[in-house]
């Protein structure tokens, strides 16, 4: 059994073999940047955690690791574009530090090479690979299209949020579980248990995301704190505060949420505020534990010895205890 | 053997039977739109009659077919934000009659529902077709890309506008060919002269189209004569005039050229006027008729009953003489 820290130093190793020094430069250029951007590369390491659960052999899986690294890249570059925004783990974004036609084509090309990395899983393994690789980015563009369309409505559900956010984000980290398993020749129940683990760790990721960017250190973090209240996005906290607040307390959350123009300090600060004395904090909090806590039942059935399981709940402990 | 209107009947079917009345609405409305426009949908009409060639059951190639298809438009959406087209067939563009991020979206999974047909490719030829199509989806982005440097550059040859046509068009075709002639069970050798009678055919096809810009029939071309002329385009009409143009011509060239603010009936006119004094409509033409003839020469090779031929060999026909 390898490490966390053993597999996410294949997957480093792994990323920089590929090779984007090709021509056209303007195609290629920007896609050697945003994968040097060094993100926590998680799913391809979710992958290899995955197969090596049941083989040592985990060869078979790094392709397809590789691929949907490689896909979850261009889904930051074209959704850079879509949210005008300027940085990416703190650095400029491609269609900033280059513009958004480059943005767009070269995203486009990565699409592809995820697709041709995706193509290289074996060929035994290769159509049911394909298959759920292709549902799952089909879901993660129908997520990114209803978190598009969250913005022009005051009514989103809690229910209908936490399905946005298991379309635009659990469902990659459930695809990096089962492509794993998959080639790793695990029987379907294990493979489909593995796929849940990632849904449901992948929920509370993102609900630990949405605690980060208002409760967070900007240092660790490293995206300025409050951005999500500035904005208005609805997220679990917002709606929860919504549909706990009252009277005197809903009035004001109104008031902020109107007022986009005044000083931006006093607006987190304010929303924080009653996002605390609403316990929406405590809300969140306790989905993520909920979510967390259906991972490792996930996690438990898998029959496997329970000493393989070891590594991966590690892992889930340190994503829901993070501070970036 | 079906004729071409029988085929193109099967395409017009097949497409009209793919739906996209699915939700959110916002993603797929815009690829029900793009598809309803009708385009010529030669590239899948190709992969059927290629197919057709070696056997009488065409069901193989049609989920194929299709992908092709359905990745062209999804070529189409993506290159039409990237040259702010407003019109494309006589309708209004997607990033026009929606905007910018739904053709960026929809087109991104267009992309992925493109890779879902062509995963539905018989098992036995599944990865030879994944992987020409990857290659070929690649190389299209890759011709993309030389076309937005080429608009920077005024020193592009010849041979490096007809690699870039190769690339953004005729890849396409060829790869449409050799699918069909993959699921046919053709032999390695006659797939490869179906590619490259694609390749030929797609390089005369966008030759024609360059001439059709200039000399075409405004009601019949569906679009507006002399778009390249007033976009300085380098199309292969121009850089072969300003190959050949010496002294006062070369001068009114790149008068002209230098001149966009004008009266751009006066500019059409003169540079068209130009294009006929050095000769240039007759160079495009010969290289027109020099892939053509080539294309002929890839289909005499192929190694089957003669009278077999005759139904591509009449479409190439009317690719070449064609008004739109």
């Amino acid at each position: 059994m390898k490490t966390f820290d053993e597999i996410t130093t294949i997957v480093n190793q792994e990323i920089a073999k590929l090779n984007w020094s090709k021509e056209p430069r303007g195609l290629y250029e920007p896609i050697g940047y945003v994968l040097s951007l060094c993100g926590k590369r998680i799913r391809p390491a979710l992958t290899l955690m995955a197969c090596n659960l049941f083989t040592d052999d985990i060869q078979p899986a790094i392709a397809p690791a590789l691929g949907i690294e490689v896909f979850h890249n261009f889904t930051l570059l074209h959704d850079d574009i879509m949210d005008k925004a300027p940085l990416r783990r703190g650095k400029p974004t491609v269609h900033i530090k280059w513009n958004d036609n480059t943005a767009i084509l070269s995203g486009d090309v990565m699409q592809i090479a995820a697709y041709q990395l995706i193509a290289q899983t074996p060929e035994k393994y290769l159509k049911e690979v394909l298959t759920i690789f292709s549902d799952t980015a089909t879901e993660i563009c129908e997520g990114q299209q209803y978190d598009v369309d969250f913005e022009q409505r005051n009514d989103v559900t809690a229910e209908e949020y936490l399905e946005m956010i298991r379309l635009k984000t659990a469902v990659l980290l459930g695809c990096a579980m089962q492509t794993g398993a998959i080639t790793g020749g695990a029987k379907p129940e294990d493979a489909r248990e593995l796929y849940l683990f990632g849904i449901h760790i992948g929920l509370a990721f993102q609900l630990k995301d949405d605690l980060l960017d208002v409760y967070g250190n900007e240092l660790t973090f490293g995206k300025k704190i409050g951005g999500d209240i500035l904005c208005n996005k609805k997220t679990y906290l917002l709606i929860q505060a919504l549909n706990v607040a009252k009277g005197e307390n809903l009035e004001q959350l109104k008031y902020w949420l109107a007022n986009n123009s005044g000083n931006p300090e006093k607006k987190i600060s304010a929303v924080t505020e009653l996002y605390n004395i609403l316990g929406a904090k405590k809300i969140c909090e306790d989905k993520m534990s909920f979510f967390y806590e259906k991972a490792i039942a996930n996690l438990e059935k898998i029959s496997i010895d329970k000493n393989k399981k070891q590594e991966l709940r590690k892992l889930a402990e340190k994503l829901m205890s993070r501070n970036d």
